[in-house]
């Protein structure tokens, strides 16, 4: 069987041309005789291979040197904690936009450390859309405000001219399933973190952008490994760190650069999804489920409205090579996730089978 | 250039039939169409990989059904705290037995959540050797006792005969860098854990054997990251578990397995060390630091007592494509790391050129 279409939303589809280096480097990583799984993270190898990464990450996103790039373990999940641990020490309050099952993770764990309001929440509309938040929503005497940027479960996301002023108060942003598919304005943010798996690389890792000036004020009793200034100090290398899933990433960060960077990223990613909406919208059999006005350029939510039929067009689709087409168990339905690495060919093959479906049994 | 002969402590030598199949198979997994790096977590191609690698680590080690078998994330570092949080709950005590920088970080975590004993200390010798403690050294109103079984710094191990009799006492058992390397009675441990990046596989992966009894009783406000319960219940799928490290610690299982397991690995790991202490034993130029009594099989740590020869030993050997043989910048001198995936031939080699130096220089 040769390579198939995966719209799985994480772990997800890589580039092809990633794989095929890292296959090729696999036993011997640029003639150091060795693999970059074997490599000691002390070695000047690895150090080589980390600043790059870090500078690429900079480059591609357009970070300021008042940010701390690092590469931690324990995926978005470990942030829901470490992101109060760290950062609610002053007030011991903290807000929340909420949108859905991420924003409800990150609720139940800054919770355990101090005060947090839900401000807006699309709950009433079973999360298909963005609320809208005014700067005059922030009650200035809080540490934080968090939000998930893009929702892969309802298909929402926050475009780059809908990221909320937030005044005084910081912005800690999960940007796990849309980092690098889209010129963000990263300035506006003050923590940013994102989970590999999905725009970067294999799961094990965690990027996180924070501001320098947030770092350093941990609450007592917080495990080391969950202290920001601990991995900032030390380079993100204060343990061993994944070194492996940093340099596939590093491999992600290099093809994206070659590929014309965010900006050529955010185009196909807007051609790949107008056209798979478009197609959507015409339809009459399949519907999204997202409002038009909030909807993700990464995963596109959309059903029959009968979960046989969604079923049906899954196995249709599988037969064709396209796979995990099915929406998150909380919401069933359909869900084609194009991420960076999924080629327009890809949606253009999906298109043509809601079609033949369509027309077959519709 | 080819292959060399890496003696790095972590990340380590991975055997090469182990890279190669990775290698093979990282476009295209088991006719997948697809990476295991690329592949939901949720999917049953992975569900089945995610078994069979707990299978294969009950069968190599022989652990029984009281035992939980967990692959997280944050390696070793984060089990020095996730350990008190989760087990230090009755008495909110619990002793160590101080064998160097390891154990040292796992005091210095436990302290933070309750009232923490050295119960014995090699510091006195800077290390080199494992103190002896008795079954009537515990106090029974402590919740557990922690050891460091392998201390790659200092070259010193717990031999199977040597683990302590803890009586009561949840004995806890840092096998970062010995684990699979000997036959240990696992039964004697309570909870055993071990970064991957030794003898397992590429670092961003911790192996956690914990009695299921010990399960379930997190301090208050732990981090959920860190609570052995949710990693339990979801079958270390909570969060996105690092699956392209479990998969290829799966490979080092099976290579392992089809090698004659851990018995044979034991036999190649006497072999080796054996012939590397005799040399250093009958050098007049080299020799050891940890007492013979308590020697470790995977770590060799020596040194010729000049700062300057054994850097001069190191670029020697690299010459020979023998890397990796620095000692641990707090103690100085050489160090060959020689786990499972270590050759015979790449120890015989090491010897050869400490001849051929020793020789030339002396």
């Amino acid at each position: 069987m040769n390579r198939v279409y995966n719209f799985s939303a994480g772990p997800s589809t890589l580039p092809i041309r990633v794989l095929e280096k890292a296959a090729d480097e696999l036993t011997n990583y640029k003639n150091t005789g060795m693999s970059v799984m074997e490599m000691s993270h002390r070695s000047d190898d690895f150090k080589i291979l980390l600043e790059e990464t870090k500078s690429l990450v900079k480059e591609l996103l357009d970070i300021s040197d008042e940010y701390e790039i690092l590469f931690l373990q324990g995926g978005a999940t470990t942030q829901f904690s470490m992101v109060p641990l760290n950062i609610m020490n002053k007030y011991k309050k903290a807000s929340i936009v909420h949108t859905g099952i991420w924003t409800k993770k990150a609720y139940d764990e800054a919770k355990k450390y101090g005060d947090v309001e839900i401000i807006a929440s699309s709950e009433d509309r079973n999360f298909n859309y963005i609320p809208k938040i005014q700067k005059s929503d922030f009650n200035k005497d809080i540490d934080y405000v968090h939000i998930c940027v893009n929702n892969t479960i309802y298909g929402t996301r926050y475009k780059p001219s809908n990221i909320p002023e937030t005044a005084n108060v910081p912005l800690v942003a999960d940007m796990s399933s849309n980092i690098l598919s889209e010129v963000y304005d990263m300035s506006k943010f003050d923590l940013v973190f994102a989970g590999a798996q999905k725009n970067m690389g294999p799961a094990g890792m965690c990027l996180v952008i924070i501001k320098k000036n947030l770092i350093g004020n941990v609450r007592e009793q917080t495990p080391i490994m969950l202290d920001y200034k601990i991995h900032s100090i030390n380079n993100s290398s204060y343990n061993t760190p994944p070194c492996y899933n940093i340099y596939i990433s590093k491999l992600v960060y290099e093809w994206l650069k070659s590929n014309g960077g965010v900006e050529e990223m955010q185009k196909m990613n807007y051609e790949k999804s107008n056209l798979l909406y478009d197609h959507i919208y015409s339809s009459e059999l399949f519907y999204a489920l997202a409002s038009k006005e909030d909807r993700s350029i990464m995963n596109v939510v959309f059903t029959t409205g009968d979960a046989q039929l969604d079923l049906d067009f899954i196995s249709f689709a599988e037969k064709s090579g396209l796979v995990n087409l099915k929406g998150h168990k909380s919401i069933g339905g359909l869900r084609a996730s194009i991420y960076n690495a999924m080629e327009l060919n890809g949606v253009k093959k999906l298109i043509e089978c809601m079609k033949k479906f369509e027309t077959n049994k519709y």
